[in-house]
């Protein structure tokens, strides 16, 4: 019973076997291999964006940072939700990056930012001049750190309120697959039709060994991004490795067939919770992350069972809280045995 | 013929059925995965350093700089050879990383620095006091970029002088097991004994998709570099990806097996060319390059051959030349091909 | 009536004969000039620490970024009032000296953080191993921004939490003389005593014309600190020229006598305004500096006669609100006059 | 006998008057003071630049590294003499400032590149792609650090090779009047219409306390330079003292006149010291610095009649060097009793 995330799960047979094709015979390094250009028309197709650029890095960090860095001067406020992975699990790589660009906490129940919350947060700088650091972009992420959603439209609302303050706009989207199957959207409807300049394109938590692309919608800065990843030790010698898993994920909707079966699990999983008497949800699972919290003694008979998660602090009354992630090989079994081990 | 580059090749199959067993099942992610544990044993083993912290990560200029930026503070000079890969081929990451460091490059004929040419470089620096940069590190490669080799006397030569003004010492070893093998010198010579502080050990130039591990056989700053590696996004989640394919490179000694090819084929090929009439080596070639040089209409014949390699700038009297990598899988046929293409 | 900020006001006599006297004939420059070394004896005599040691910088931006800088690592959180100085004030320079590191800010009414928020601050951090930022370090700010105080007792408390997390403590000392005055404490009770490691002890606001000392109670990063300093580019050459003014504002307790008198003038300020019927004091007006608000109209009057200081934004009922600033040469007709506007 | 450097001069009682001026009264702060606005001016009519954009800080260091940062990005190639001042007396700074840019530095004789080393070392980068660092700009000095002279034509020659590749180009003229003065050329002469783009203005070296002016020919960059100068602590609230020794400084071409001076000084002491059968000079000495070396014995002599001058290494036939540098007050009786005492 895996669910402490996502990345404890391995890769499906189609993107070891694209590895053990790509492995074949010569090629040419650097990001010069012909998997890559086949991996370029993809993306651009998926997105309707036939000018978009577009890059591929080992990490989800390195996507954002790398995408910060680009979008934004080292006197720019990035503004992000107080929660956000940029914010709270990358180690200060966005400032590392970004030569020491702010990142300003943006407000918000369940993970996610409002147009009233961003509009606050805006009001906190730029007045100043040259006193203050400049409003630099925004950041948003989708699924959100609480396993919640924004749809394209409220993603627009809120790209809508940047741009009026002149600002690129950067999506994180680590569990992006996740996203586009829970709001039945289009990639391009949740990226640059809503304003999205530049996305982090999630690979690795939804069966990739470690591959995200970057897309550039507006490839003016894509030199500047090819810079910026060498610098940071990121471009692949060896770069067909990363073509071959991203070229397999796009490959007959795998990517979304991926999602699909996560999202599922996660359904089924806090369907079986908020159905326990002692025990609810804390956000809405919306994706295929479950935050949940029970009476006292959850976890205990959880670890019995050896159900593998993340336990949370205790909520000041006592109640145990914890985070489930599903992944694309979670089992029905795992998901009804976890339910089992919880109602006790 | 490919003697592009040592990474335009792919991956033995040792190395590819690892990946395969590694994806089966869940395992920990960033670094927690059983497999590093067994990594971390055999390199301290192979290097008879029981303390040694290990560390993986998917790129040299990440390894290197990674290392460079823990070993000396942004006012440090670095130390190196004036064609060392942290000079001309990193875009300059090592001074991204150490937040400004300076390189001062270090003369010496055939890739090599001498005792003679770093105590002169050494010279130049830390005798105005706060006015200049401090004296930093000293970092040196093996195999060279000339395709030359250090002998260990001759890194402890150059160690000596460094650490008699302070400086840890880092080693570039991209092609360190083709170093091993041709200065029939054991791990724990090449490094610790003869006064290296840091390794940055490669497995992708020899056999591997991806992935160096950087070795501190003092582990005082190990928690530094997890920050540091962390920071630039170069901790991988599915981090036994690159576990299994270290713990592959060092079972029954394929590092060495592989190299011991790659060199084999760089002596026969440096052998056909040396013995044409037309044609002479630019520097001694001792593992698996070799730099070359003839008359005029080389290229011509070459490359109408098929062969693939880098042809640089021609001599002031005309001549052609070239750099040919060999790697763990260039064939006897594809050497002997070259030199009769060559030969006309 | 000039309010607006402690720094349009230029320099006393006696800094300016100061200044006179030192440039007389031919000095050693870059900090080996003889005023400095009777600075650095007077400050340590004043701070009863032996030890310090002292260096000067023209501005408190500098002298707050360059010591952070040396506190912290590049992943490490600071821990500062959300209205500090250093994270409003300074375009993110103690981001960029300190390669990256991030601000934490810490709640609480009227500038000052409490033991409880800054604890608050503290259990956000340092929990996620490698994937956060790790705690790094504290700056306080007396004379806070909003004008009210510490007492020792109060800096010593928020120390203690710190300390209790190792971590060293920072205290921008911009109005550090405002703050001693107003506390009737010692320079060593209200520093190194109470847990403070490093101070930014102000000069320009409180007369000079552009100089900071920052004050290590721990010599131990003083050579650090001496070489990010000239790396910044804030080592002058003509230092005779800084150790000149803080010679005189050393000498005869000028630096007091200067904060009394703008204390006082603050005082007579909030009084005036207090009494008035239709305004009311924002923050406590501890220093020299004041917070009002007051029925609409105010401006206005103030304006007609003359006034500068910073009205900021109305509150959402409508009322004006301003920021009055009073320095070592304000006049009691000025502040005389300012109430008799504001009446009305 | 002060030679050790134009730096332990003070500032001539034009500068000072000045100061007290500039002390009376309120005036704002952050630039915004009425005299920089007369500073502006002055600086736009002298450089024939009616769109110039002005800017003041406290040092050459700040001047050049802020300059540089503004011109080049992070993986730009900084072109500069072996012996520049950015190159080896500011301790990293333009490395620190501009987030790890390279500097590559150009051979020649005397301090001064040549188009023949200039496009040698330009050769060195921007032919490896991403790999390498990019060219980023070109740097030059006059007066060099060898006392010798770039005419306005030979400035040309090196910009117009650098503008060739698209380079901007910046003049560090820490003494710019003493180079303007010898070489009878005009400001415009020497700066835009030779092809430069930013000069760091000298004040400090010629006789201010400390301020450099930044001028941008082209004012594109302006708003990103006063960032970068706030963010590097460089931003003075009491303004108004920098403007005011910069405006005493222009006023009645008193800069020239001081480095007229100095030069005549200059030119006394080599003259004198050329004479002397056992002495040469070791550069043409063409403005205020003097580089000379003699038969061993002189320092002893120069010591002992009290001679403050730089002792540099000896040559290897064991003459002793020496680098002497006249001011704006250096007096006649003191040169002729250092050629006096170095006769013997």
């Amino acid at each position: 019973m895996f669910f402490a995330s996502d990345n404890t799960s391995g890769a499906p047979a189609e993107v070891m076997n694209a590895l053990l094709r790509a492995n074949e015979g010569y090629d040419r390094s650097y990001g010069n291999d012909r998997i890559m250009a086949d991996v370029t028309a993809r993306i651009r197709d998926l997105f309707e964006a036939p000018e978009a650029a577009v890059y591929l890095v080992p990490t989800g960090t390195a996507a954002n940072a790398l995408a910060i860095a680009t979008l934004t001067p080292p006197w720019g406020a990035v503004f992000c939700h107080r929660h956000a992975h940029i914010a709270e699990d990358e180690c200060g790589a966005p400032e590392f990056y970004a030569s020491g660009a702010k990142l300003v906490l943006v407000e918000g129940a369940h993970g996610r930012m409002t147009p009233e919350t961003l509009a606050a947060a805006l009001a906190t700088t730029g007045a100043s001049g040259v006193h203050g650091v400049q409003r630099g972009m925004l950041s948003l992420t989708n699924v959100t750190e609480a396993g919640t959603l924004y749809t394209p439209a409220e993603i627009a609302a809120l790209t809508a309120l940047a741009k009026a303050h002149g600002l690129p706009c950067h999506l994180d989207g680590a569990r992006f697959a996740n996203a586009i199957v829970a709001t039945k959207s289009s990639p391009a409807e949740m990226t640059w039709r809503a304003g999205i300049d530049v996305l982090s394109f999630g690979g690795t938590k939804n069966g990739l060994l470690g591959v995200e692309a970057v897309v550039f919608f507006d490839p003016a800065k894509a030199w500047e991004f090819e810079l910026r990843r060498k610098r940071g030790g990121h471009l692949f010698s060896k770069h067909r490795f990363l073509s071959a898993q991203m070229q397999a994920y796009l490959a007959d909707n795998l990517w979304l067939r991926l999602a699909v079966h996560a999202n599922d699990m996660a359904a089924r999983l806090w369907q079986g919770i908020a159905a326990l008497p002692h025990a609810a949800l804390t956000h809405p699972s919306q994706a295929n992350i479950v935050f949940a919290n029970w009476e006292a003694g959850g976890h205990d008979r959880l670890q019995a069972a050896g159900a593998i998660y993340y336990d949370l602090r205790p909520t000041p009354e006592g109640r145990e809280t914890a985070r489930m992630v599903t992944s694309w090989n979670t089992t029905t079994d795992h998901v009804d045995d976890f339910v089992t081990a919880l109602r006790g």
